[in-house]
Parts: C-alpha cells; sequence; structure tokens
C-alpha cells in the first residue's frame, strides 16, 4: 500500500499560540482560557470584515509576542479564513512582513495551514513560520445563509459559527512537537443541507481517520485524544457511529471543538459551533496549553471543511468535505 | 539578511503539463499551443462555474494522461481558483483520489501551488503532485465585477480573465527542473481601481524581485526570461519602470502571460488577460515545452495575485497584492 501518513523525522514544535474571541465565545465553558476577547463583535471595526481582520491582526501579533519572535524573522506566513477571497487573512495580515501563502481549506484550514507549515519544517525548508485562521458569525451568517437582520429561525442541525481567531508560531523550541500527518481527501457523500454542515463532513473525518489507522496501525487507544474541528453534535454522532461499525471505536476519546467551545444549551448554538476559528482558538487556548503542561500527551486533531460555496448549492451541487489530520505529542 | 530565498537540493521535475481553454484563448497566438480548447464556454455543462469545474477536471485528467502516473500515486493534490470558496477546484478535483490542499492566491495561485508543492517535493516530504488552476471569464466577470447581460464599458487599463485550466505534475521525471522559490510579501500601495489590477499587483511584483535578485546577486541578464503572470499592459509598464529607477533593467527579458496569450488590439482585450487560468495556461502550453526542449534554459516565473474581493472594496479598501516567485531550469 502506498504510504500516505507523513512522518516528520524533523519535527516542528509549537512556540506559542494565541486566541482572540468574540463576547458569546467568552461566556461559554472556555471563557478563562482565551488569550483576549472583545465585548463589542466590531472589534471597534465599522464592518463584521473588518472585525474579522482586526481578530487575526491581534492573533499573529499576541503569538508573536509570546514566541518573542518578530514578523521579519519568520519565514512563511500561512493563513485562511472562510470569507469570500479570504480578505479576512489577505487584509488582516497585510502589515506584517513575511512571506504569505494564502490557503483556502473552509472549518479545516487551521490543521490544513499546522499541515503544510509542519511539513516544511520536517522538510528543511523553513525554520519557523506562523499559522493563522479565523471566522466570524456575522461574517459567515450574511455571506453563506441570511442576513442577520432577517431572523431565520435555525434548524436543530444548525451549527454557530464561531467568532475568532487563533495563532500558532511553529519553529525550534516548545513542548508540543507535530509528529505526523495526513492530508484529508476531498469527501462527497451527497448532503446539501447547509444547515447540517456535519453530517456533510462527517465522512470526510471518517476517511482520514480509517486511512490513518490501517496505514499506522495504531489504534484510538493509543491516544489521549481525537479531536474533530467543528463536527458539532450531529456530526460527531455520525463520525462515532460509522466508525464502529468498522471497528474503529473512539468513543472513549473523541473531542470535537464545536461541541466544547459553547454551552450548547444554555447559549442555544443548536448543534454546536463551527467555522475556521473554532477549532483554531480551541486548540490555541485548550489542547496545546494541556500539552504542553503533559496533562495530555498524545492528540489526533482533525479539522474538518465543508467545501461548498452558496452559488454552488443554489445551482444544484452537495457539499464536499475534507479533513486534514495531524499529530499533537507533548514533549515533557 | 535573513535568507528568504528558497534553494532546493532536492530539485523536483515538471513531469508533465495539461492546459486547456475557452474560444477565445484558442482565437488567440497561442492557440495551436494549447492541449484541448471548447467552442462552447459552458463546455458541455449548464453554469459557466460548472464550466470551470469541468476545465479542471479535464487539465488534471490530461496532464496525469500525458504523465504515466494514475491519481492514487500521487503524493498530494494542490489547487485553486478566483471563484468564491475556490469551487472551481472544489468540484472540479472531488472525484480524484489523492490528498487535496486547497490554496487562495488569486492569480498568483499558479506560482503559489508550484512553489509550495516543489518545497514540500525538495524537502522530501512528497515524492509527487499536482498543481491544477483554472479561471473563467464569465465567472470571474459576474462575480468581481458585472453580470454580463449588463454590457458594461470596459476601461482601457481593464484586462480580460482567461477562460482555462493548466495542470502540472511535478515528480522525479523530466526535462524541467524547479531550482528556487521565494514567497512573495503581501503589498498594498492604496491602489482601489478594481478595472486597473496591473497597477495593484506591479508593486508586489517588484518586491519579490528586487528581494530575489539582492538576495541571490543575480541580475536580470542571467535568464532567457522574467516572466510574470498576468499584469497586463499597464502592470507590465510600471513593473518596468519602476524596477528601472531601481537599477533593475529588465527590459530585455520581461514578457506577461496576460500579452502573450490574447491578441490585445484584435481581440479587444484592453490592456491584456488576466486570472489563474492566464499563468496556468501559458506556462503549461509554451514556456515549459519550450523549457523541455531547450530553446529557453532558465526563466524567473512570478505569479501576481490581488487579493481584494467585492465586499472589501464596496467597504472601501485598496487592493492587497502578492507575487510568488519559482526558478524553472532546462535540464537539457
Amino acid at each position: 500500500m502506498k504510504k500516505s501518513v507523513i512522518e516528520l523525522t524533523r519535527k516542528p514544535k509549537i512556540v506559542s499560540t494565541y486566541s482572540v474571541v468574540g463576547k458569546k465565545e467568552y461566556d461559554g465553558p472556555l471563557g478563562n482560557l482565551f488569550d483576549e476577547y472583545c465585548s463589542d463583535d466590531k472589534f471597534g471595526k465599522d464592518s463584521w470584515e473588518k472585525a474579522e481582520s482586526e481578530m487575526q491582526k491581534r492573533a499573529l501579533s499576541g503569538a508573536l509576542k509570546k514566541s518573542g519572535f518578530i514578523d521579519t524573522e519568520l519565514d512563511a506566513l500561512l493563513a485562511g479564513d472562510l470569507l469570500n477571497q479570504c480578505i479576512g487573512s489577505n487584509y488582516g495580515l497585510s502589515n506584517f512582513d513575511v512571506g504569505y501563502l494564502g490557503l483556502y481549506g473552509a472549518c479545516s484550514t487551521c490543521s490544513e495551514g499546522l499541515l503544510i507549515g509542519s511539513c516544511l519544517y520536517g522538510g528543511g525548508i523553513i525554520n519557523s513560520c506562523a499559522v493563522v485562521t479565523s471566522s466570524h458569525y456575522c461574517s459567515a451568517e450574511r455571506q453563506f445563509r441570511f442576513p442577520l437582520e432577517y431572523g431565520g429561525q435555525r434548524t436543530p442541525t444548525a451549527q454557530w459559527t464561531t467568532t475568532g481567531a487563533g495563532a500558532f508560531i511553529i519553529g525550534n523550541e516548545g513542548k508540543v512537537e507535530i509528529s505526523e500527518a495526513l492530508i484529508g481527501k476531498v469527501v462527497d457523500k451527497g448532503i446539501k443541507d447547509i444547515t447540517n454542515m456535519g453530517a456533510a463532513m462527517a465522512p470526510a473525518a471518517i476517511n482520514t481517520i480509517k486511512r490513518y489507522f490501517l496505514e499506522t496501525r495504531h489504534a484510538p487507544e493509543d491516544f489521549d485524544l481525537i479531536i474533530t474541528g467543528d463536527l458539532g453534535f450531529e456530526g460527531s454522532e455520525i463520525l462515532k457511529d460509522l466508525l464502529l461499525k468498522d471497528g474503529i471505536d473512539i468513543r472513549k476519546n473523541h473531542i470535537d471543538c464545536g461541541l466544547m467551545i459553547f454551552d450548547r444549551m444554555g447559549q442555544d448554538v443548536h448543534a454546536g459551533g463551527s467555522g475556521c476559528g473554532c477549532s483554531a482558538v480551541v486548540m490555541a487556548s485548550d489542547i496545546i496549553p494541556n500539552l504542553e503542561k503533559g496533562v495530555i500527551n498524545d492528540v489526533l486533531f482533525l479539522g474538518t471543511g465543508a467545501l461548498m460555496s452558496p452559488m454552488s448549492l443554489f445551482q444544484g451541487g452537495s457539499i464536499p468535505a475534507i479533513a486534514h489530520l495531524v499529530r499533537l505529542k507533548s514533549c515533557n
């Protein structure tokens, strides 16, 4: 069988992370863990899109400050978001003086960025980089669904786009390393319901997890956590059920960033959180710090993304999805 | 000074290329060089967006066939386009069974894909990959400017988005190698005119070229060609003028894919061609085959991209731009 899992012999470390969130995220279960929040979802700007750029800027500035790097010392910056033409990143990061690689992986962009950055480091091409991603509830709703002013009823399977940006500095020094990566494949099982993204994305996560376990001969119990990005309640149930039918039981150690960031019932977010920023801020504020402390030691992180656009759905398309995997290990 | 130019010790080869274009491109000066064209710009589909996906599919299929690879033998697929959420690539390539990395670099995506693919190969992370990008005049006009039916007057500085997709297979065997790469930085000189993208993008190309020559101590005359992606007439003039003021004279060996693909006057395209597909099909059909034959031997290729969205401009933003560089050498 052809080898797809990338084993990094030169293993990059996570030098620092930084998370910036909105008020609803701050009010959620992880609220105290985030580095910065703003009670005004416009972050002092005059549009939601500019607010999203501002979050990215603050996230990268914060991560740089923590890391001791300045922008010109980095070898690359990898970033992306959900907005048309990725303007959250393009405008938010344009003042940093560093080579910029724009990514589009929808909500999988955090894992895609960590994957590409780690591989470029692993291959000795770069010695450091930053990965930044974001999403914003208001900019995403008006772009992908309905104007907020319309007050549309949300379905039970709908998720709530996280307002947040996460940044990661990758380099030589740190207490967490990225040891393996697996590039996701596009999986399209014919789901057309834009209010049930979890169902569309779960098959992509299943594809990646099955390929990983088949090739590495690891089992779920070898990991403290198997973390998906934003499958939410529906998608997480589908993931666990279908993997179980294939003999892979991840029920004990699976968690989903979309289920962690909000109190699903108390905060009325239906199936949970979603968005590029969801996994980014949960990884940056909770998972990676716990790996740094040695509270957990070995984690599979799968960012999950739905690759449709409103236009592709209007034209009758279903929702292709993807899930990129990186393995994070504590160096303690 | 910190080193930014990436010298690849393990140099990837271009195994094969394939170009698919529309009728206007086929009627242009390079018409006979393209691998495939369709007299119907819908490529047998019922929307322009689906046509763009179809072009990507045909481009990758063609490149794979020429290379002798099948999709499952590739280690990665890097792709992107100009459409919101990159649906040209996401839908066009979803049936290929290979790990997929989505990129957004606007019209620089071809060079961004070649750069990342080459670096992943150069670092020993992958042994092969495909790079695919596209643009479509009709899907781009309605998304970025006006509905075609409106029949808007075009300004003299406006460019014509190329209808085309180009695919490149990177691997061990081939007559052209990628030897160096330089990641572009975002440059924003305050241009806000969406009908003068050349002026917005030229400063990014200038930034990359200056950094390249400063660091490598090469001079323009060391190269047979310095090729930009889609600066068009306006942008090319700005590029040459401003570089000359800095003592870098590229007037003798600069060409621009946007000025090659159409007969600017005869085909009424004003300042020239543009789009992700523009540089992709010109590189795939003309430049790389000439490197393979040894007609030319050493080329700097700079894909140029404008990173705005219609919304960012409506909100008063200017146009950030980027230019990624790869150096291609004949192995003859």
